[in-house]
């Protein structure tokens, strides 16, 4: 019976260049849920071209997939913005062992992205909490390995703000403890996951502090070494022959259908397309990325004609420096086309929950909620967009943030375990389609 | 920061028996997030225990696993509500081949719960998409094997509803089949997944009509027998051991924290001990069980003292025939206590979205939505409760529903592929706090 429901919809909704909302949440629907475009595209994406860490030959392969995809897809003006991109490379030694005085214990750890190398050091730990508490060790510090072992906090609901709350000792920790003469920094794997999968990340040096290597530790790992600290002292020997080489030209993609009545409006909707190198970059943020281009395709092939422009994009260097958001502000700026809104996606792959929108727009979209229901987004939210889409809020662009449930994010997120196996075809395809209807409403009937 | 911030609301909410709701939220959050003790008392059950389909002597380890957590948690009134519980065996002989003329290639098959067997036979086989084409074969359908591929529907958001629409196929295909003369049913897996698991589930044979065997065929078979029948007649072997034997005296468990104020007055909540013999019965329903074995240990060890008796129970056969439900109702008008209020967890321990109420209460209960929406409840909306508590209603009973994310529960359900694996710590512990939240605002305010 339902079956037969669903070729009556097929039937008394037939492809239309303007659909109402209803005809095309079950349009969309139908096709998307029975073709599952956007697990197709990642797919490809994640086991084809692979890791995508910016600079590399992966990030290289990645902006020809992207752009090859929508070319065959028929989208217009495919096109790439260019950007000069940070390349950090990891080599292939890393390496980190215990001792308490009775031989050595291995430790699992990757590098922190952006660390400088050593070709070996040992020294004696010290554990810490805080940035603050590592900057203040004073002598105590000096020659020593400074361990931020400090939990994100998981009494909190959001993993959002919970890693908010912990990820500062990984971007900064190095530089605070380097101010106590510290040779190093381990750092707590910033997950609620409770494996030893260990997850790299970011990690900035201050001008004029000493850099110092920086490693994060599998959670287990952490966990026995601060178990064997609590016993007395515990030596560390570290080895990383990770290196930044010069800068890179790269690029971001995009590519568009145009606005049928507005055509310089643009509505931008997009994730990133570079990755880190452990794993194959599926929730962070491949999935950003096949959300648009599903999006896109779908509203092409339904035959729908959007007033306003409607384009994707994967831009180049979130993980990093941000060079792909700077280049495509850049470039936006110059093309004398207004940036009407912008949709992000980068928190994974997950059934979709919500909308994130500015404080001055909340109650003009909150009308658009029913339509949006069908494909799990249960409200618009105060919040911002995201990294790589908030600096187009200096061009009056209404920003949009997608906020799938975020429960098992962190426990994937810059790991080896960020694989396509964890990522849901349907909650997947979800996302695309409750992108593609926000575009298709902000594109019809505006804010 | 936020640790600090975690560390003062455990400074400013000391234990106290009756807290605001406020307050709880805080103290369940932290003491639950940080314990995740619905996650170990379910990787007991799924890998201590085990599978527990009724009448086994997994279901029997199942009760008395029941038992010994409960009064090792120091609930009261810890018992068996005693029922006479179907016992169906599978054996270890299930196979299947179809052949189009050219050799036999195996089918990855599992026999139905509750189908007869058969030491071996070989038949034509026929397509067909309703219980209704298959009853009105005739002819046709004499001495054949009738293939039921009727897919769920893709397009509807809710997974429950999708299955709702192809399950009738595998409950009552075999008698339909059998009416135009079949020997036996092939039976399309009811999933999404796209994999070869089967996924078993029951069945039912008409009074009057012949019983034939029924199996479920993983999704990949059901697509290489259609994909044969497209191109010229198919033949399949079928062997299946599966038996009924007699019912056997078996219960379902309870345990519960006896209220202050009103101790006659009870609020139920829970899901059904009993699984299936695939996988572990860890979604279906592990999480059910576990959810509220977790809620009461929290109020209990929090030190909540509440008005009304709050219940944890786990039933015996919601599988099969449901004969602990209907004993567990004899039990309840027997006891002379009020059944104030039930809560049930059947639809796996995936992170909370909302719980279903009947439309007599829907107005009263929304004002409980704020403190609902720290465990990832958006709301309250109109459903029943579930297969194990709807026959409360004949007591006044207000039931809920509770329904987490649906989208991936149909990919493991009935089959192989339920284990502990598929379920995420802080996910599950959000429902147990979710429904302690409910149970608590239910005893303390009433509705």
């Amino acid at each position: 019976m339902l079956c037969s429901l669903a070729a009556f919809a097929m039937l008394v909704v037939p492809p239309q260049s303007h659909p109402t909302p209803e005809e095309l949440i079950s349009l969309l629907l139908n096709k998307g849920m029975s073709e599952l475009g956007a697990q197709r595209m990642l797919t490809e994406l994640t086991t084809k071209v692979g890791q995508r860490i910016s600079g590399s030959e992966g990030a290289g392969r990645g902006v020809e997939w992207t752009k090859a995809q929508m070319t065959a897809m028929g989208f217009q003006n495919v096109r790439e913005v260019a950007c000069m991109a940070p390349r950090w490379v990891r080599g292939n030694r890393e390496n980190a062992k215990m001792s308490t005085g009775y031989g050595w214990s291995k430790l699992t750890i990757c590098a922190l992205g952006g660390s400088v190398g050593t070709t070996g050091l040992e020294a004696e730990v010290i554990e810490v909490k805080s940035l603050d508490e590592a900057a203040k060790l004073g002598e105590k510090g000096r020659g020593k390995i400074v361990f931020f072992n400090r939990p994100m906090d998981s009494s909190l609901p959001s993993t959002g703000a919970a890693y908010g709350g912990a990820v500062d000792q990984r971007v900064g920790g190095a530089s605070a403890a380097a101010k106590s003469g510290a040779v190093a920094v381990l750092v707590r794997s910033v997950t609620l996951a409770n494996d030893d999968a260990p997850h790299t990340g970011t990690m900035r040096y201050q001008d004029g502090v000493d850099k110092i290597p920086a490693a994060a530790l599998g959670i287990q790992s952490a966990e026995r070494l601060s178990a064997a600290l609590k016993r007395g002292p515990v030596r560390v020997q570290l080895e990383l022959s990770c290196k930044s080489l010069p800068n890179v030209p790269s690029a971001s993609v995009i590519g568009e259908i145009v606005g049928s009545e507005k055509p310089d409006e643009v509505i931008l909707m997009g994730g990133h397309l570079d990755s880190w190198d452990l794993g194959q970059g599926a929730h962070d943020n491949g999935t950003g990325v096949t959300h648009a281009l599903e999006a896109v395709r779908l509203i092409k092939e339904l035959g729908l004609k959007p007033k306003r422009t409607i384009r994707a994009i994967g831009y180049m260097d979130e993980e990093q420096t941000g060079t792909g958001s700077r280049a495509y502000l850049a470039f936006a700026k110059a093309s004398g086309q207004k940036h009407y809104a912008a949709i992000e996606s980068d928190a994974g792959g997950f059934m979709p929950r919500a909308f994130r929108v500015g404080e001055a727009h909340l109650e003009a979209v909150k009308k658009w909620e029913p339509y949006l229901q069908s494909f799990g987004i249960e409200r618009f939210k105060v919040g911002g967009s995201g990294a790589d889409t908030s600096n187009l809020a200096e061009l009056g662009t209404i920003l949009f943030g997608f906020e799938p449930e975020n429960q098992r994010y962190f426990d994937y997120h810059h790991s080896r375990n960020d694989t396509i196996d964890k990522v849901n075809p349907r909650e997947h395809e979800f996302g695309a389609l409750a992108i593609a209807m926000l575009a298709w409403l902000l594109s019809e009937e505006g804010v």
